[in-house]
């Protein structure tokens, strides 16, 4: 368990008193934390409760979306609240194609240079900037980083503690060069997400996530490899579906623990 | 309209001759088949009717699913298919992990052996494998091929007369590497569909394609790609959505044919 830790994302009906609260009893030691929920309980507020807790904020979900208006102060204002929260993570997810746009190159590049600006303010802050690609299902609407290769390459222009990447299984199972991009990764892996991969697809394909041991990832094999790149932080179980979504937060926990124990630790 | 080509799956409502009527009354000079259908009708009399209108037929989809019982016979059929239709190109999905395994790499290497154990017959028949990349939200469950790159990896250890590969822009507009690939193939195009990509994808995410323009797809780009590539054959179009499929079939064929002229040719 030393390792676990449970993002809320994954029990979306649970308030984050009640979550904290069940992690503690159940001897979670960390959690990975959503600002539209933390800002809806207070960020000062969410930062003493886990703090006295006891409980690790391994990662803030998330910054990024820098193809829409107003990204720099809300990117600046997400650097914030990582750090109010205790987190060095901030995760950064690119945001789509603007709407209209064809160019899907430009919009990369422009992930590219926002990144560059925010890089002062995050190392000012002691955050790291955290980039996630999403699977490229999710490239026009939602990420234009669509593997760990083009997270690194940008990734790499700064120093280890001020940008790292995402490794998150559900996104990057499919791709056949990923464990040579999370070798390369080494230091910069700055979060492990795990869900496992079911089809069919819901609707909107957001909600169609798994607990491990459901799909088709190999787990262990990327446990793994994040271990051999170096990585000793967090095993974050994040996962979206409607079913799970319904049922009770602490059979939630339960499940992902379960889940993690068997397939990932 | 010298390179258009109506992909029979973009209008499944159409039977084969009102098809094969109504593109000889449009002025187009060819088609892509499926075998089911075609199989349905005859193969034999399907071939005559195509014949007999002056059509070329650009593809025959799909053989492939190279994890599925019986896979060698039903390749080798299709082989005869495509040979009897008088198209050279067969197109082939991989099929996707056999159920319950989680090791994408060996569902990988078994669609390279399979390939190569169908060559000879395919160059016996005069018919070309043709390797079909699919989006990687097809991994799982319809083909482990999720680049043009894989594609590739394997169809370089053929002629490129025996194995080619198909660039579907739906398939690969998200990937960064996609135009150094298609530069890469040359002369192993076997095949140039074009569909859009529009979001949200619906459920199952099979049917969610859209015609050249009416998405986020730079169709131009690709299509200048596979040109300078050395690319000569067919454009064909391909889309498969609920919508478009509930429209008479002469209508959907317009629409193709104008997508066509606007936005690729």
């Amino acid at each position: 368990m030393a390792r676990f830790s449970f993002n809320q994302a994954t029990a979306t009906g649970w308030g984050l008193e009640e979550l904290v609260a069940g992690c503690v009893a159940a001897g979670v030691p960390g959690v990975g934390l959503w600002r539209e929920p933390v800002r809806e309980y207070g960020v000062e507020r969410a930062a003493r409760l886990v703090r006295e807790a006891g409980l690790a904020v391994t990662s803030l979900c998330r910054g990024g979306f820098f193809t829409a208006d107003g990204w720099r102060d809300e990117n600046l204002r997400a650097i914030e609240e990582a750090a109010t929260l205790g987190t060095r993570e901030l995760v950064l997810v690119s945001g789509g194609l603007p709407a209209g746009s064809r160019d899907v190159d430009a919009a990369r590049d422009r992930v590219a240079d926002a990144i560059g600006e925010l890089v002062p303010h995050a190392e000012a802050a002691g955050v790291r900037l955290a980039i996630e690609p999403l699977h490229p299902m999710f490239c026009a609407d939602r990420c234009v980083i669509s593997t760990l290769g083009q997270a690194l390459d940008i990734a790499e222009r700064y120093d280890p503690g001020a940008v790292g990447v995402v490794v998150d299984t559900y996104h990057l199972w499919w791709d056949d060069t990923v464990f040579r991009q999370i070798a390369r990764a080494g230091d910069r892996i700055a979060a492990f997400q795990v869900a496992d991969w079911i089809t069919p697809l819901p609707e909107g394909v957001l909600l169609g996530r798994a607990l491990p041991g459901e799909g088709c990832i190999d787990m262990r094999r990327f446990r793994d490899a994040v271990d051999a790149a170096g990585y000793r932080g967090a095993i974050e179980v994040e996962v979206f579906h409607a079913d799970l979504w319904a049922r009770p937060g602490p059979e939630i926990l339960a499940a992902a623990i379960t889940a993690h124990l068997t397939h990932v630790a």
